[in-house]
């Protein structure tokens, strides 16, 4: 078909886009509009480069901007802000390094990703305020700690970032206070009970003061800087001022091929709320593996291929400190929320067999229905939960019950896993502690 | 119902067999005769009891003989070899610590595991000769060792437990020779690719011979100690005489309720050929798992209770030194043997992020068919292989595709995958390296 495609955002989405639509149509004209100086930046390394494990930002690019424009034939422009959405005309305005400017398309793709949601600090004064949401935040709070200027550190935010960004500042040496309003870690994430294994983990590390409001610890704890993790939220604004349709969180809603409800617009990424299949609705899950996905999908279809994605399951993992937590699913607060009569089961298992060096306890918690339906789980340990998650995961994307789950052939050998794998404990007592129909 | 209920071995097929019993009865006589002066060790521990990773003989079993008589009310026999079996009159004839001696049974469960398979070596002469099959067994090649007795040893067979083993005795600073009759290691484990990468591993610490008649090593090498690691064959042999009918490798035949076709008698264990799920045939597969969840079912069945065994799907791992290889499903071989028009995709993939520190590579083999059917999976690694098997032993229960795997929400964070996690890039390369329908 040809003509051109304009990607608002040159984030994992935005690049999947592209780079799927250039695989399709070698002929199209792609521009990839980036508001930031870096493209393909994966933002879930943040944290890491903070930490001083990432030596370099440039580490953290999947290919560098000249790669793409090399290789990929990618018109890609740096430091383009996208500032007004003509659908009808189909014509996008930005300002890019050379002032203000338009361009005309033939088709659309908004991959803006998503922004940090702000949080009031009053007497937060000129205290120096970061986010861990884009590599030139990042990079600028990291040379501030190598300064050695930063003695003290107010996190605010203890959801799976504001952890991460904790435990970076705590291996540069710093103080660190992590304050979250609510009155628990991962409020989002995990039920209270695995909440509760994961706060006493941080607390070993790091001052953690919740049902907090950081305003008041700032004049208390007095710290050279503060960092807020408070979640993100969709940059869909210039589509939802276009007439774009919007979900759970105001992010865009699209069907199984990313479209959007306007004409030669599609969406992916962090700005979008994706089907989730065991909620069977939209939600807002804006993680790096959806980005990526739902990119490709966008950029596919756009270009005039065919591709469908699936939907989310709900599946995530963050390490605390030395502490794997993962879950997928829906959480018992989750399904209960949506009307789902559903109970937790909680077994604390092992990761290897009891007898070999090493063994750690495995805490399953399984979430489930009357009828033994599988609704999610949630895993913690210091090894074997992330990636353990991921059976659960495969298990519900095919429906499977805590019946199936219990059947499953799983693998065995003493240093890996108990011959009844976690996973299998968890359903079997689940099968135990089953709702009555 | 109640009656009495004898078991025919205490291994972890027999001892599940019979707890499972006493769960749905408790009025039944359960009786369990033992060969060996062990009940419900853990076998696949044997080989790091030799590697002096787990200190004592007890450390293995599951529970304390003392623990199944008193608690779980079971009347177990250790030192008892049972020697007839007359199924119409329902007697077993058995040599006791006490002598030879009769018990009649109203129902049983055959579950008298494997015994080592044969190797002949001739001019072997009087040295010590081992297998690594019995706790006993291994106590004392443990204690010929300790003495400082072995600096040399032959292990036959590069399976999983001649490769284990080797391990175990490298540990202890012994000299090992590793000789495998055919011309590849783990031939009944993986495929052809995928051993030569664990060849290459072994090498850098052991001397492996391929292709090699064991018997011929024996003069060159001067062991001081002979391993026999040949495999493993079912202790079938009391039932086969008594008409028990008999699968793949001469195992026991049963129903998903692990009924023989003998009136009154199960069996679980390493002495059956349980239905494998991807084959949809019986296949014999003697691993762990399988004891402890076909011996649960045999005797909640037996007891008057109501249980079935799902199937096996394949799925094993195996610790070769620092190296995890993990399968699930059909080996392209198997596949192939099978009559399947099966094809194998390989994909070399990472363990983390490409920028996280420790990051090593994943190696990942899909089997799969015309149609997109998903067959198998081997996975190979220093890390982040073994338990990712799982994955796809979940989606092959689920009879997922190779569509449906490249479709699945995994969990990702730079510590523990890249975005794409290894299997997901792995289903990806075979969808674009698909078999014509």
């Amino acid at each position: 078909m040809s003509g051109r495609l304009v990607v608002l955002g040159g984030g994992a989405a935005g690049m999947s886009a592209a780079s799927a639509a250039r695989r399709v149509d070698p002929a199209l004209e792609i521009v990839v509009l980036e508001t930031s100086g870096y493209a393909a930046a994966g933002l879930c390394g943040l944290p890491y480069h903070l930490a001083g494990l990432v030596a370099r930002p440039d580490d953290l690019l999947a290919y560098p901007p000249a790669y793409f424009r090399d290789h990929r034939g990618l018109d890609l422009r740096l430091h383009a802000e996208a500032v007004g959405l003509d659908v009808e005309r189909r014509i996008v305005r930005y300002r890019g390094v050379d002032g203000a400017a338009e361009l005309g398309f033939s088709s659309l793709i908004v991959a803006a990703g998503g922004f940090p949601a702000a949080v009031p600090l009053p007497g937060v004064g000129d205290r120096p305020c970061f986010t861990v949401r884009t590599l030139e935040d990042t990079v600028a709070l990291r040379a501030l700690v190598e300064t050695g200027g930063v003695s003290r550190a107010l996190v605010v935010g203890a959801g799976y970032i504001g952890l991460e960004t904790a435990e970076a500042l705590h291996a540069r040496g710093v103080r660190v206070t992590v304050a979250e309003r609510v009155d628990r870690v991962l409020p989002t994430t995990v039920d209270r009970p695995v909440a509760g294994i994961v706060e006493e983990h941080v607390r070993a590390h790091v001052e953690l003061c919740l049902g907090t409001d950081a305003g008041m610890l700032l004049a208390e704890r007095a710290p050279d800087v503060v960092v807020v993790c408070a979640g993100v939220r969709p940059s869909a604004g210039l589509a939802v001022a276009a007439g774009a349709r919007t979900g759970p969180g105001g992010a865009l809603l699209t069907d199984d091929r990313m479209r959007t409800n306007l004409p030669g617009v599609w969406a992916a990424g962090d700005c979008i709320a994706p089907h989730h299949r065991v909620l069977g609705a939209p939600a807002f899950v804006p993680l790096g593996p959806t980005a990526n996905k739902t990119g490709r999908v966008a950029g596919t279809v756009a270009a005039g291929g065919d591709a469908r994605f699936a939907g989310v399951i709900g599946t995530a993992v963050v390490k605390v400190f030395d502490l794997e937590v993962a879950r997928t699913g829906l959480t018992l607060t989750e399904a209960r929320d949506a009307g789902l009569a559903a109970r937790a089961t909680d077994v604390v298992s092992r990761s290897r067999a009891k007898y070999y060096p090493g063994v750690a306890p495995v805490h399953v918690r399984l979430v489930h229905e009357a009828g033994g339906r599988l609704l999610g789980a949630q895993l913690v340990g210091t090894e074997g939960a992330a990636k353990r998650v991921d059976v659960v995961a495969a298990a519900l994307h095919a429906g499977l019950s805590v019946d199936d789950l219990a059947d499953l052939d799983l693998s065995y050998a003493p240093p890996y896993a108990p011959v009844y794998d976690p996973v299998l404990l968890a359903a079997q007592a689940a099968q135990r502690d089953r709702v009555p129909a």
